[in-house]
């Protein structure tokens, strides 16, 4: 076995597919393929290509589709599986589907404690804005409650908490709201800006007219509070489509890397895989796998700016004013901003640690 | 750019897609994507499992769905493909989709010779039997002249060609009338077991106890004649579903690596490729990518069969005669014989050559 592949893994991936680009499980899977995971895809959608180009042919699956394709893998004794990752699911009938597909893996293992782990990706919408319809909503509230780690950005945090994150302490109170309504062991906001929250709370680093984006993550302490850590790393001016679908992929495979790694040998059998109150929020499997998450996206996306720069450059940009030339330019720009992986894999193999988990004690 | 990588190359790839496993799309994508590929996926059926589990649930994508998704493609010009790799089509209408979409492809790409090349994998039947449509067989006759490269299997080089194949001066002739009849300028013909063919004509190779797998190519000469090289390689001895799948994406792959390194640094501003008529059969790209593409797939089957044999030892085998029983091992059997790719890519990216290409004149 190569040094540089996570613990045999064998992944259940619920999520979208596109045929041109990375994003969902096109995303999803190369990266824990990559990995050395053995994924299996239940695809949500066939899309020609996301939705960042504002036009796409498709199809979208139905829950009963959804339903059915789990089905079959019932049928043939195919469901061994340790991780399941769900993400973009496209209508609250569709999130219930996944929503019994995860409950039901999970009553299979129910025997084998720390045997099967989910990690769900509320995938709702972005930047104060809902990208789905409004009743996948509850649809989500349901089913978080059953997840083991759940990935929302601030919005859907927002979201689920009910809390409007407008400071550190409203983001540390959100945290605590969804691990105690929802009993979620474990929860990674995926994106903060806190230069955008209120000034009294800007971000204290040093070099502060660098944009920063903060990863704030928590494994519940017996308590049911939570145990709060943050990574910072500088932010990449430009948005890519996929980012979060990467995210959530290199976590299955980091985290259940450190969780086989962690010096207690038991945390692997222990339900949901909540480290005991004795360690450290910087010592905590999700942590360490956060710091490595982070190192592989950063490298990936730095990567991916430069493509894109080149790419533009070389292409003539449209000009003129009218509707149809503007729209010829978004498709392009949307193009060469596509998340340059197959030839990057070597980032998320063996990433280059430079922004550290940091304790976040003593801010809530 | 690691060394272990192929020329960046932009795919699309037309194949059916599984949730759980490694054949067609899911197979073809992740085979590519290793080397380096930058792969688009437009799956052709969506099912939980390959079907030599005997069962399955899930869709098929109609002829149209297929349309609408390159259509999709198209309106935001996402159809800068370097090759297309065209496999399982579920119906006449669909193979006719995926052969309007190639032929689309090549007109895009007409004024830039070399620039496009569509390798087909005719996938009708094996071992004597269709397992398609009556109609598709007539479909497939219509497009593949619109090939650069096809993958039939002995079965489908007989339906393509009209010719049974019974000895080697058979099969010289269906691959010349491959040649003749399509236009086709390369034909590789996957698997032949020469030692099933007529006592007279078998093969001579010293070490005759051990079946051995023939893999017999040709690229055209220009009278139109085949150049022909065959590749020996020691047959393993289990089926494994998604071996045709592999052979082809690691074709796409080492062939256009190797007309990239060809000492004719035009050959690939070449109309298909072809080889002018000094090349020697096993010097043509097509005999090199061969060569590496076998060793690939025998290291990663070797693999396969022990890891097979290790997980059928460790799993009870379901005991009693009823039909109940036997179903379920054969679903145990089948299971155990998936394709071991995730952690098996080293092969792919660093192939070892044992086996070279031999050049086969005087035979036909």
């Amino acid at each position: 076995m190569s040094a540089d592949l996570v613990p045999e893994t064998r992944v259940l991936a619920v999520a979208s597919h596109v045929v041109y680009g990375h994003v969902g499980n096109k995303m999803a899977t190369l990266v824990m393929q990559s990995l050395g995971c053995d994924v299996a895809a239940l695809n949500t959608v066939h899309f020609s290509n996301h939705t960042g180009y504002r036009q796409f042919k498709g199809t979208r699956a139905t829950a009963e589709e959804i339903r059915n394709l789990y089905e079959g893998l019932c049928m043939s004794n195919l469901t061994d599986f340790d991780v399941m990752l769900s993400g973009y699911a496209p209508s609250a009938a569709a999130v219930e589907a996944v929503g019994s597909i995860g409950q039901d893996l999970q009553r299979k293992a129910a025997a084998r404690p720390g045997s099967f782990f989910w990690v769900l990706d509320p995938v709702m919408g972005d930047q104060g804005r809902l990208y789905v319809n409004d009743d996948v909503v509850p649809a989500y509230k349901n089913i978080v409650q059953y997840a083991d780690l759940i990935l929302p950005n601030q919005f859907e945090a927002e979201v689920l908490s009910g809390i409007q994150i407008t400071s550190l302490q409203t983001l540390a109170k959100a945290i605590t709201t969804l691990h105690a309504t929802y009993k979620i062991p474990h929860v990674i906001i995926t994106s903060v800006q806190l230069s955008k929250l209120s000034p009294s709370q800007e971000n204290p680093s040093p070099n502060s007219t660098q944009n920063l984006l903060t990863v704030i993550g928590s494994t519940t302490l017996s308590s049911g509070k939570p145990r709060l850590f943050r990574i910072d790393v500088p932010a990449i001016d430009c948005f890519f489509s996929g980012t979060g679908d990467m995210f959530a992929a290199l976590t299955v495979a980091r985290l259940r890397e450190a969780v086989f790694a962690d010096r207690n040998p038991d945390l692997r059998n222990t339900k949901s895989w909540v480290s005991g109150d004795d360690v450290r929020p910087t010592e905590l499997p999700l942590a360490k796998a956060t710091e490595k998450v982070l190192a592989s996206m950063h490298n990936v996306l730095e990567k991916t700016n430069e493509a894109r720069d080149v790419e533009l450059a070389a292409t003539a940009p449209a000009s003129g004013g009218s509707e149809e030339v503007q729209k010829k330019e978004h498709l392009r720009r949307t193009k060469a901003g596509e998340i340059r992986l197959v030839r990057n894999v070597r980032f998320l193999r063996e990433p280059t640690v430079e922004f550290k988990a940091k304790e976040w004690e003593g801010d809530y």
